[in-house]
Formats: structure tokens, C-alpha cells, sequence
């Protein structure tokens, strides 16, 4: 059974609350349990986690390091700055995703490029949470391959 | 039943010969083959086309304007700057969704602007022929919303 | 009697139908027709052309090269990036003026920069198709000269 | 009857004298009897001024902005830095056009940029002394619209 | 009674120690008094808070939105990139003031550009701990609005 | 008792007339009797003046510069260009504060800079015409000092 | 016997009739015919081919890909910001040498940088139709290599 | 007998009393002084006018350009953006030399740009109230040419 | 007896685990007794301190003030971007100084700038655990001078 | 007979044995030998030159101003920054080729900018030592014409 | 009596010969003898030096350092980037002045920024080669303040 | 016994008279004399060569590229623009390291970028002399390795 981190980076614990006509109407806690259901149709084990602690989600990430065998991470505003989590994602062995859920309401110019993605196997945005399920499909490829 | 445009760019009809290391080794063939079994279980119509003209892609998308529902594009190299491209999606009613089979690959800084994103309702990298599957899932749940 | 080409770049083919409250509500025949009443007044005899391929565009000038004494041309998107365009229209002998429908409703930075302006005689924008007819009376004007 | 103002920029006082093979051998006076003409052919009231006081020239259009319907507009060199003369403009209830006398003879960089379109409804430039009928022709449809 | 949040970024624990030439002598301790002094003459209740962790600032605001109605902050050097910082002060519901110390002593080039100014309702630099009085008495006229 | 400068740049004049959503339906006049009231609670002697004229600012400036002890300035357009007036500032022996009405409101690109900045004490804005306020208790409170 | 494509980009049709001062007075004609002399003394097989489509570059190159060993290519203006045509050229398995006729009439700062180049083995520009010949002779001595 | 123009732009009337460490103890009537007794020494008429209108500044350059054969000016901050007295020194017929008091003392990086210049035929810098001086010599060359 | 920090950065607590070719194969607990060694040697008194969070690093440094005579910073990520890191060490008395690990290896882009070293007194790359070494003789330098 | 110089900029000396992957193995003596066979066979008579200093290059083109027809040069890195040797090739009669040995291989971005470039007839790169042959062959048409 | 350093830059020692219609007829050999006269006039001692070698200019520089006490140099093309030149007269005791011959003539955008001037007192260009008369003037000012 | 190339660049001979605040007091012969003492306490064998010429130092690096087993460099302001320079370190097998004598004095924002660094192990600045000693210390540990 695979193991995979599921990591929600700053703000998103306000999801639901938050802009909702951006956001979507759904809670973390929402957006987890669909995972979880998706997880155990595929026969993964997801370990969930939110921080809006850069420092905190770098710490996750190196303490789950052995466990891990995939992540699918949506750092949220640290997506365009935080070289320090793009250095600890490159640091650890996994495969990572990165993903948001948004598209076309994200239109200030400082959220078009992405520190992170030069160091994950896909990026996918705008598909609500299900961009984490197509994370997690991603995740799932690659260890068939 | 709904209708779904499936519209590659240019040099992708070389698919599975050129670059396969970065591209994979399936051809568009095998990926329409793909897409056509998740439509049937999916209950949709797809309508394929690939050109290597800005203008063919075009005039493709303004002829099918009144068919379609939806559409997935690759829009291979345009991506970074085919602005008639643009317009064109941003004129006819349907929504679409920006697709690339790869990402981690696609390194070389122009690569890194997409003008087509803003009139796109989501952006999916890196998932191989899969990115296509998570654009029609995002249009399928667009139609139930 | 002076022999002038209308060239319509991409997307115009749409017109009355895409974005009526900022292109308007007349089609590109309706421009079409205006234009040749114009031009029966003005002892002109009109070319109407349309593509949404840059090479068609450039064939098409090229084609005329020899027939015609003047041009109007609305470039589209390609008003942004065609260089090849660009080259086509200092190619040739007669005097161009580039138009465009609207005005305050395009706002893009990237719609800013007109690649096609240096090698035309005039500019005119935010007219609707009266563009097309300052156009015309520019090379009125300059054939008296 | 409707009321348009005719506001020439710094430096147009000097037109018909300063660089003739550029911007012509017609005076401003000469111009504003042209456009004298124009006007009472379709009804309308012009009031001419003239400033190369980038303060004179927002002094003139805040005197007139109850009597006033419309403006036509040749900032000349405030065309590229005069915020002030932007936000005078964007202050008033009137729609404005910007109009220009030439078009390829004017090409250092800094003349590529108008931070004064982006108020108006129309930009003409090229056309010589007819660009001012252009934008007259704009106001008069405006009015009708 | 109104609710606000008095925040204080990274260093600002060691005002009055720190560059006093620059800062002032006064201590965060004695700015929040006097704070508190203005509070209880405008029937207001403040809570302070300090914190070197961006991501500690952003726990702070999420848990006090539904107790604050708005919010002075002087994010320190986070102003200038923590696009997460901005994200928590947009996803709540209470205005906030943006205020700084010292003004002409800022002086490197990045400290020009504040990253949080645009999802605040007013910014106030170089009045000393008074900057913060400026913010409280912004609020309570948008209060009464 | 002191003797303040209170100077209202390009466009004020207008103040509640135009744009009264953005700027708010204060007039100028109002503004002053208010800056009066508060003048004469704190012993300051005021000097209102507005122009639309960049020079007329600077001659005010200069031909005050004996009288005044301080000046609070908002600048409007002339903020983000104006060198010339930034010299005269620079040029006198009193301090200067820096006000805008507006804030959230301003958000084209070009309002960001500031060249008036640099050689004044204090930044407000956002606060309305009580932006002017806290610029007199700033100097106020410079006096003091 | 080796097989090379002669690819002539847009407008180069026009050669000897636009420009002469600029690009000379042969015809296209001219030059494939001596190259064709050229080929027949190096026991070569050329293709020559021209289009103004940037598509019909991109699908000409495409279908002789198994025929072809090498390729000189004049792109001209695609040169600039074809990404598409780069991407066709870096796909297929042979050698291309890119050329230009003219070196210091091109001036424009657009002219500078060539998207092309890096795909390529040599650029070579100046030569007027012996670019072409120097190409070849790339080609030849990759052979031998 | 030559006529030249000694032109002062703004904040040159507090020369002596501003900044005097940089711009040196001299009045603007000294320098005048000094100017008139190399005047007198060297056959030449003066006209001295100082403004800080940049409209002023055009206006008298309009109103002397039939009596005057030179011209040397110190733009002051207008020297960095007024492309309006840049248009005014085109348009006139003599030369102009362009001069400033200081050197080194200026280092903020927006007096590095200097849009006068180019309409110029000499720039000087740094010679005190000599650099006017070394600009009447210039004028004085000129006209022996 | 000297009192002197030793501070390291994210993720360099999975040194000699994470891309040992590029940062070697020591662990931290390696180098801190290697530095260890070296401070007893000199009479030096070293706190070691590792954390992921930019906080955190603000708070040791803080809480550390007066105990240190000085400091010795691998920033890691935080080199590029920290601005409240570069605060906290220019409100602190002691001297820092920047090392790096490797050096050759570092070449994206974003790393070659560091917002850190215009507040150190000496900056020290590629040297492997000894640019720590190096940092130490820097301090001790300093402090006999 | 024609004379022409072949000049050899910094760091060719080394070559055949500075990194020969890229810059092949013949010495810059074999070069010189394949030159002079070639300038035998075209009735050329040839002066090789090899400086790593831009002084010496600069003084040799001097010297040979009034013996050379034409000139060869591989200006190496002078080529990115060296507008003095810009200069001199600039200030003597004759015309000269800019050639380089690689093409591909050298891709840093600083080498993507010639500033030699613009005072040469044609630029040839990417040949290896044929470039020279090629610069040759160019500098004989142009006698020809 | 002083003694001052008469210092030419790179390709100067072609003047006269070198493009005549723009740096005029007078060769160095003419200037230095124009130079010569009026120093004996003002009892200054001159020693001149031209080299086309940054190191030669540097080593030339340090070795009159004693003797000098000041100096006029025209740095050719060496203006726009030799810092090292700039260092050199940074670390020099005696004051200097920066001349250049022309000024309108000198029109890419390489040379409208020098890197030697932040170092020099007074900058003159386009008085052709009185500019270097212009510096001594300023020197000897200098010398008696 | 291991052979190492210390070399000074541009200005360094100057060492010990030139800004002694920023540099130091000792000379280049002082630091000479202990590079010197730590290479017999070494085993080293050094060759020390200063030049103000950018050629001159690449030719003394050519020449000693078969003697020398490492290098440390002071490029002086050649760090910042010289590519023939870094090619030459480039061209030869040794390693090199390149060193600075002050860190924070250097504070033109033209000192911050390093042309030379991609092409060393190490670089080290702001130890005074000693930085050269850390140069030699990495050679060192670079044998053994």
C-alpha cells in the first residue's frame, strides 16, 4: 500500500469560510474525507496536514520523508516565494504534485509564476479539489511505472 | 449527450516519435483511442483535430462553435504566444480547459508563460495522456454545476 | 479608379456574434456593405478579405500586390506579434492604414504594443467600422498628394 | 446643438512652421477654420483652445466641463507622461478622443506609450488635420448611440 | 464596543532597543499602552499581538476573526513579500489599516513596494507609534459609515 | 502659533463632483473649513492653495517658504512624475507630509510610485481628508520635538 | 546520396522584387537554381520548398522527415517568435543549419534575437544567397563527421 | 551682433539660497551678472528668463525663436521627463546647449536620464555657473562654423 | 571567553542525507563537532541552533543578544528572500557573517542574489563545512581589531 | 591582390586544447595553415593575428588600416561588451565578417548579445574553423560588386 | 604651477582620420598642441597619454599619481564599462574631469550611460575639442577654492 | 609540492595607499609576504603576478596552465563584466577560487553581480587578506579530496 502526504499550505484552513465564489463552499475537512474515500478505493494511505507555517510544512515534510512515497501538496501563497519549501521538496526522495484549486479568479501577476513547480512531476489548477484527485492519479502512475 | 472538442496543437501529431523520453511513446492515435472509451462511459461525443496552423486550430474552433459544449486543448507551442489563439477561445460560449502531457521537462523560460491560460477555466501539466482525461472530468462536473 | 484591398484578421469572421457589447452588433458583411457604398461614392473599387491564418493574410497581400493602390487592414490579435505580417505590408508598394473596431474595451497590456503601426501611414481605433472609413479616406487623401 | 471642445496641446501653436515635412504646412488656424466648417455642416458648436500649460490646458477642460458634450484632444508631448491631463479628462462627464497628426514620422520609443487612451473612446493618428474630423465623427455617433 | 487587533510584525519586539535613531526610544510596551490609552477614551477593545512567524501572524488573524472588527498592523519586513500575510488579510472580514513607524529612514529599494497595501482600506508611514493612532481612528470612522 | 502650508494639486478643485465614490462628496471648500477647525483648536495658522499648474505649485511653495513652518501637500497626479515639484520640496527649509484621500481606489500601475516620497516626513492615505488631519499632528508633533 | 530540405520562410517569395537594395536582386528561382548547381558538383538531393504558413513550414518539415538527412532553413520573420516551428525543427532527427540573406539592414531590435538558433548546428547571416551555400556545406561536413 | 537665450528652469530663483553645499552661494542675478560681462566681452545680446512653469518655459522659447540665434538652457528637473520643452527645442531653428550646475552631488538615479539631450548639440556638468559659460562658447563656435 | 551563534537555516538539518554530491555527506551533528573543535582551540564559546522557520530563526537571534559577541549564518533558502531575517541581524550589536556550502553546484537563477549579505561583514561560499571556519576567523579577527 | 586580416580574439590561442569537445581539435595553427591554403588558392594575401588583449586587438586593426581590404575576426568574449574594439572596427575603411567556431554549445545567455554585430558585413557561427572560410568567401563577392 | 594629466581613451589616436563628419578634422597631435598653448597661458604643465589598452590608461593613471594634481580624460568607447578604469580614478588623490568630443552624434543607447562619471567632478561633451579646454578650466577652479 | 597562481587584478598594486579605510593598510607586498609564510607552513609553492591589464592577466594564466595545480584570484573590477577573463579560468584544468578583500564597502549595485564566480569552487569576500588564506586552505582540501 502506497503512502502519500496530502499537504494544504497557508489560509486553506479557511476554506469554505473564504471567498467561497472563488474557493468553492467546501471545508478542508470536506475535501479530505473525499480523498480518504478515494484513497481507500486505490489502496493508499493518505496523511493529511495544514499549516500556514512555512517552517512548519517544511518540518512535516522532512519527518515524513521515510513514510512517504508521494505528495500532493497545494502550498497556496508560498507557491510563489517560499524557495525554502521548493529546496525541501527537492531535498526528500518522493514525487510531489503541486495543485490549486482556482484558475481564472487567480489574476494578480504575482500569482502566474510558481517557485515550486520546477521541482514536481505535474501541476494542475482550476479543477476544485479535484485537482488533488488528479494529484493522486498522477502519484499513482508513476508507481506503476 | 454532451460534446467535446478535443483539439491538438502543433508538432503533436508526431506523438511517440518525437522526443519520446519527454513525450511518451504513445501516438495522438493511442491517446484518441483513450479519450474516445472514457467518452462512451462518459456518455459524451468528442470531435478530434490536430493542425499545425494557428489558423486551422481557429477556424476548426469558430466551425464547431455552435456543436460544442466544451473543449480540451493542447495547444502545443502556442501556448506562449498565439494571442489569435486566445481570442479565438475567448470568443465562442463553451468552456475550455488548457492541457500539456508534460511538465517537468518543459524547462526553457518561454515555456513558462501560457497566454492562452486566462480564458481557460483550468490548466492541467504534466499527467501524460491523463491531463485530457482531467480536462473533460472538469468539464463534466462544469455541465452538473 | 483607385483599387483598395479590406483585410480582416482573425476571429473578425465572428463579428456581430462574439462580444457584441465591445465589438458591436454588425456582422463583417454589414462592415462589407457599408464599405461599398463608401466606395461607389468614391470612385474606389474594394477587395474584401478574411483569414484567421497569418499565412493566408500574407499570401493574400502578396496576391494583390500588383492590383492594388492602397489597404486597410485590421490585423486582429495579430496586431501584437506578427512580424510576418509586418514584413508582408513593408513589402510591398502601396501605402497601408491599420484599423481597429474598438478601443477602451481593449485593455490587455499585451494589446498595446502594435508590431504592424511602424510600417503603416496611419492608425485608427475606437471608431467601430467608421475605422475602416478614416482608413479609406486616409488613402483618398493620400493618392491626391 | 452639441457642444465639442477643440484642445490642441503644447507646442501645436508652432504647426505649420516647426518641422513642416512632418506635420504639414497647415497652421492651427488653418485647422481650426477646417474644422469650423465641419462643424456647422453637422450642427455642432466648437470651442477652440490652445495651451503649452499642461495646468492651462486641465484649467480649460474644468471651465467648460458643464457647457461641453464632447472633446477632441491633441496632447502632443503630454500624450506620453501627463497623468494630471489624464486624470482631468477622466474627471469630466464627456467622452473624449485622442487624435494625432502623424503616425510614421514619430518614432522614438517614448512616443509608443499613451497614458492617455486609456480615458478615451477613440485614438486617431496619421490622418493629418483630419484625424481632429475623425474624432468629430466618433462624438457625433456617440450622440446618436 | 468595538473589537481590533493591534498586530505587530518581525523585530518590533525589540523597539526601542533597535536603531533608535531610526525607530524611536518608546517600547512596543509603551506604544500598546498608549494604544490602550486612545482605546478606552473611544469605547474600544484592543487586542495586541506580536509575532517574528509569519505563519504565527496569520494563526493569530484566523483565530480572532470572528471576535475583531478590524485591524491595525504593521507587518515589518513581511510587508514586502509575504503574499501569505496579504491572503489571510483578504480571506476575513473586518477592514484593515496598514501602518509603519518611520518613513524617510526606509530607504533601500525594497522597502518601496508593500505587498499587503492592496487588500487594505488606508496605509499611514512616518507618524511614529501615532501611525498606529492614525489606523484606530480610520477605523472607527469606517465604523460609523 | 505656526504656520502651516495646506496644498492641493491637479484635479482637487473638483473634489465631490467628480468621482464622489472613489474620492467621496466633500468638497475642497469643505475640506479647508474642516483643516480650519482643527487649526484653530491647535494654534495653527493655515494657508489653503490649489492649483492645477505644476509651476503655480512650486511658485506657492517658494513664495511661502519665510512664512511656513511646515506643509501637509497632496500632490494628486503630480506624485507619480513630477521631479520638479519633489526640488521644490526639497528645496525649502520645512517638513512636509505627503496625503492622498484615496487608497484601495488607486490601483493603476503608475499610482505606486511615489518620487514626492523620498524628501517628505510622512505617507498617509486612505483616511479621507483626515488624511490632511494626521499630516498636521505629524508636524505638530515635529515641533515638539 | 544525401537528401537536404531548402526551407524558405515567409515573404522570401518576393525576393528580387522587395527591397533589392536591401536583399538583392535574385529571385527565389535564382537561388534554387544555384544551389541545384551546387547540390548536382556535392552530389546532393535538394527539396526546395516556400511558404508563408508558418503550419505549412511546420507540416512540409514534418512529412519529409524520413526522407530528409539535413535542412537549411531561411525562416524569416518566423525567426523572431516561432516557437512552433522551433519545436518542429527539434523534433525531427536531422541537422539544420539556419541562414539569413541580409545582415546589417536588419535593425530593428526585434531582428536580434532568434528563437530558432538554439535547435540549430550554425547560423550563418550576411552572405546574401551564399548562406545558403555555407549551410550546405555544414551539412557536408556533418556528414563526414 | 549674436542673440542668445539664457534659459532657467525651475527652482533656479532660490539659486544661493538652496542646498548652497551643492549648487554653490551664488544668486541666479550673480550668474546673470557674470553671463551679462561675458556678453559684453563677446559681442553677444542676452535675454535671461526664469520659470518654474514648463509651459512658461515653452512659451518664451516660442515667443524669442525669431530673435534669438542660440540658446543655453538649465532644464532643472524638467531635464528627466518634459518631452513637451524637448518638442519646444526641435521646433525651433538655433541650437541649444543643455547645462547643469552640479556633478556629483546629483546621484539620485532618475537625474541620470537626461530626455533633453538629444535635441542638443552639447551638454555640460559640473562647472558651476561656468557650465553656462562653456555652453556660450559652444554657441559661439556654432555660429563661426 | 567569546561568545559567538552558529545558525543554520532550513533544511540543512538533512545534511549528508539530502543531494550528498552537491552538500557533501556530513551531517550537521558532524559539522557543529568539527566546529566544536575548533572553538575550544580558540577560546571561543559557540550556541548551535538549526530551525526551518524564518521565525524561529528571528527568535534565537533575538533571544541570544546579549549573550553574543557575534555570528556565523548559513540562511539556506532564506538568503534570497528574508528581508525580517535580514532585520533581526541589523538590529542586533554583534557581526555576522554569511557562509554557504558549496558554491559551483548553486547556479538557478533566484540563488545568486542574497538579501542577507548587505548586512554581514563578510560573506564565505563553497569552502564545504570550513566556510563555517572561515566565518569564525572572521570574528575572531574582528574582535582584536 | 586582396589583403586581409584574420584576427583572433582572447583565449583562441588554446585551442585544440581548451575544452575540445566544443571548439574541436585543431590549434589555432592548423587554422591559420587551413587559411593560408585557401587564401593561396583565391590570391588573398592573409596577416593572422591572435591578442587576448583588447588593446592589442584594437592596435593591430589600426596598424594594418591602410594595407587591409577586409577582415576576419573571432572576437571570443570581446565580442559581448568590448564597444571599443565596436569602435575601431567602426572607425577604419574596410569591411569586416564576424565569425566563431561553435554554435550550439554555446548557450549562457550572456553570449546571445554581439555588440560587434552591427559594424560587420555578416556573421557566421557554428562552421568550426569553415566560419573563417566562409567570412573569406564573403569579403570576396564584396570586391567583386 | 599645476600639473595636470591629459588622458585619451581608446581609437583617438585616429582622430581626424576616423569618421571626420562626426569627431571633426583635427587629428590628437592638433588637440594636444591647442591644449599645450593654453596651459602655458595658465602656467599649467600637462602631460598627454593616449592608449587604446584599459590596463595601459590604469597603469598610466597610477604612475602619475604623485605627480598629478589633476586630470581631463576622454575615455572613448571605455566610458560605458570599464570599472576598472573607474576604480583606478577613484583611487587616485587629485579631482577629474570627464570630456567626450561630440554629442548628438553619439546616439546608440550603449553610450548614454557612463560608468566613469559617479567618479568625476564635471562632465563636457559636444563642445567638441574645447571640451577638454572646459575641464582645464574647471580644474583651475578648483585649485583656488 | 603543490604549485598555486596567486593573482591580483586592476588596481591592487594601489593596495595600502588606495581608500585604506576600505581596504586595509597592508600592501600588496605585506600580503604577499604572508601568503607566503603560510605556504612553507603548507608545502605550497605560489607564483604571484598583479596586472591592471585584462589580457595581461589572462596571458600570465595561459602560460602558467601547465605549472600550476590551483588559482586565487582577486579579479578586482574585471569580477563584473570580463567573459575573456572567465573563459580563460574556464580554459584551464586547475581549480580556481576567487577572492574579495572587503565585503559591506562594496556597495555599487554594479559590484553585486560576478561574472568570474560560475567558473570557481569558491568565493570568498570580506576577510581582509585573509580571504586569500581561505582561497588556499579550499585548494588544499580540493587535493586531498
Amino acid at each position: 500500500m502506497k503512502h502519500i502526504l496530502i499537504v494544504h499550505g497557508p489560509n486553506l484552513n479557511l476554506l469554505g469560510e473564504r471567498e467561497p465564489e472563488v474557493y468553492g463552499s467546501m471545508t478542508l475537512a470536506d475535501i479530505n474525507a473525499e480523498l480518504e474515500t478515494f484513497a481507500q478505493q486505490h489502496h493508499l494511505t493518505l496523511k493529511n496536514f495544514q499549516s500556514n507555517h512555512e517552517g512548519g510544512l517544511i518540518d512535516f515534510i522532512h519527518e515524513q520523508r521515510h513514510w512517504a512515497d508521494g505528495m500532493v501538496i497545494n502550498p497556496g501563497a508560498y507557491t510563489h516565494y517560499s524557495y525554502a519549501l521548493r529546496d525541501a521538496i527537492a531535498g526528500v526522495n518522493f514525487s510531489t504534485v503541486e495543485v490549486h484549486l482556482s484558475d481564472i479568479s487567480q489574476r494578480e501577476d504575482f500569482r502566474k509564476v510558481s517557485v515550486i513547480e520546477p521541482v514536481c512531476v505535474a501541476q494542475v489548477s482550476g479543477l476544485g479539489w479535484k485537482s488533488y484527485i488528479a494529484g493522486l492519479e498522477k502519484l499513482l502512475d508513476l508507481k506503476k511505472a
